[in-house]
């Protein structure tokens, strides 16, 4: 199971209204634990499951049902608070920066007689930082990828045009890491796909074919474009070790801190001082961890809006150290399948 | 090198009319080829190459120029005759199945309550072996993909949504894998954009999402759709080992039937008998290669036009076989770029 990647348990998209507003399913899962005798409640994801999290916690104390709600911090997008890095971002990052790196090899290796442009639109919604990790693919200053768009800064068609054009003659090429939350001054995403998901949130997908419809349009170089999209988060294939390492030990400290007793908190990995790259675990109340968004900082970005500082990449680097390959069966990785029996409901069935 | 993607002596496309509509252009290059006594061409890629090397073979023959034209075959697109497969096919065949078994994953954990179904979209304009080695990441009847869509099937709408419906229903979700190059039963690509690459050919992308849509405004399902493009092909991180083995064999076998005074031929793989995989190297002249493009054979392709046939695994399957990692440095792999430098030109520049 250490080399399957997604929810081998499988997963759920479900977000808990307020007490307030939906009390009943609150007290339907307390029954359920009750029922079931559960007394641990392990919760697994990014910013919306800590939040679930924090809320199962809120709401078993004020009944004063005895579970203890862990939180553990996995999300790709990189975004919780007070952890340095969140399991699962670094196996994105060095898949985004391996990919770049080969991708701009084919582009550079074309664009005297094809294509010019490429853009490689990777996931963060409100977050640059897996878009950032695409500079790690970078040797060299002319090296793709050449402009990154963060969800963090405006985007402004006029400057984004110019800057490829400007690239392209400068450099040959032009290669574009484009994060699905790119978005006008005004919030209008570069994309807007009109759809949302579970959490209301606007689904996204479609930036990568916006912007290389206006570069034919505008500048007019040829272009080719891709969409990570799942296949970025899944990459098992070619995960970080780092990464891996501690998708396991923030796992494990779940487990000590439910049995020494902790209740409502969250284990966070720590970065240690002095310029190599050490870690260390602790934990964080769930309460300040629901709701708070850990955007790219300011200082992590490039003055023209376009790619990252020296600070952004010693902090990403030591994120995709490492290789840890799944094991090979027929030519494919050999993922295990869960059975993922479901043990015999005891309560009658939920009515809305 | 051997483990550096793409053209790292750089790379063109540029199609030479026939002799009788640009006589110049031969003419030039044999000059060139004059000046700087180069006595051996050796032109690596697919059809369009094989028939560049093969025209250039012609004219030097018909102007008495003793220039040895040797083409080696590579190609992802795996659709060059009478070898058994093209060097470059095997790794972007193991992209596509560790990638549909990575993204089939995570769209089997999240199925019970977001996203029901994922399009996977990867290259192959006429043919659609690309397409096909999705089928190598099935374990099971019921594992992604559930639906492979071939250049060489006819695209039919209606039969495609009722089948995606078929799947969720019955399985829980759907996985999808299109080739570009899908259209309908008038040549209609499915998602035409409208523009041509240097070889006069439609230039591809947007299968993926047009079908999306579909499905959007068909049964309904949420979706998800990812572009591979050329991170499909530049992805040397999960190369095949077979493959790899195999291109260096073509171009070692290139240098020697030059030098055993051969002209005007392609080295080929040709597979041996036998139940075991085994592969051995021929010859076959250029004038049998240029221009015949290899697709599909009907009995590979189930008869619903959805799915490969055993006779298509048992040819698939030994091409992906091995893992060839490369060298990591920093976290990414370390690429050699070469210095490329050009001979001084000894002839004035070319006017058209």
């Amino acid at each position: 199971m250490r080399y399957t990647p997604s929810g081998a348990f499988g997963s759920c998209r479900y977000k808990l209204a307020s007490v307030d507003r939906d009390r009943k399913e609150y007290e339907r899962l307390i029954d359920v634990f009750k029922a079931h005798e559960i007394g641990y409640f392990f919760y697994n994801g990014g910013g919306d499951s800590q939040d679930t999290a924090n809320k199962v916690a809120d709401f078993s104390r004020s009944i004063g049902y005895p579970i203890t709600c862990i939180g553990i911090p996995k999300t790709v997008d990189n975004d919780l608070p007070i952890t340095d890095c969140s399991p699962g971002f670094g196996s994105v990052a060095k898949y985004v920066a391996v990919s770049v790196r080969e991708a701009g090899l084919d582009v550079a290796s074309m664009a005297e007689s094809s294509t010019r442009v490429f853009v490689l639109e990777v996931m963060g919604r409100n977050a640059g930082w897996i878009a950032a990790a695409g500079a790690l693919a970078k040797g060299a200053r002319d090296d793709p990828p050449h402009i990154i768009l963060f969800p963090e800064v405006s985007f402004d068609k006029q400057r984004f045009l110019d800057q490829v054009d400007k690239t392209v003659k400068r450099v040959g090429f032009c290669v574009v890491v484009a994060s699905e939350g790119a978005h006008y001054a005004d919030g209008t995403f570069v994309a807007d796909a009109g759809t949302k998901d579970a959490f209301g949130h606007t689904q996204m997908g479609g930036v990568a074919p916006t912007l290389v419809d206006m570069i034919r349009n505008g500048p007019g170089h040829k272009c080719h474009w891709s969409v990570a999209d799942y296949l970025q988060r899944a990459a098992r294939h070619i995960a970080s070790a780092t990464d891996v390492e501690q998708a396991y030990a923030v796992g494990r400290a779940a487990v000590e801190l439910a049995a020494a007793g902790k209740n409502a908190v969250m284990p966070v990995i720590l970065r240690g001082k002095g310029k190599r790259y050490s870690w260390h675990l602790g934990d964080a109340p769930l309460s300040k961890v629901a709701n708070v968004e850990k955007k790219m900082p300011r200082s992590f970005i490039t003055k023209d809006g376009f790619g990252i500082t020296a600070k952004a990449h010693d902090y990403l680097a030591p994120l995709i150290q490492g290789e840890d390959y799944p094991p090979y069966k027929n030519g494919v990785p050999s993922y295990v399948k869960l059975k993922n029996q479901l043990v015999k409901k005891k309560l009658p069935a939920w009515q809305e």
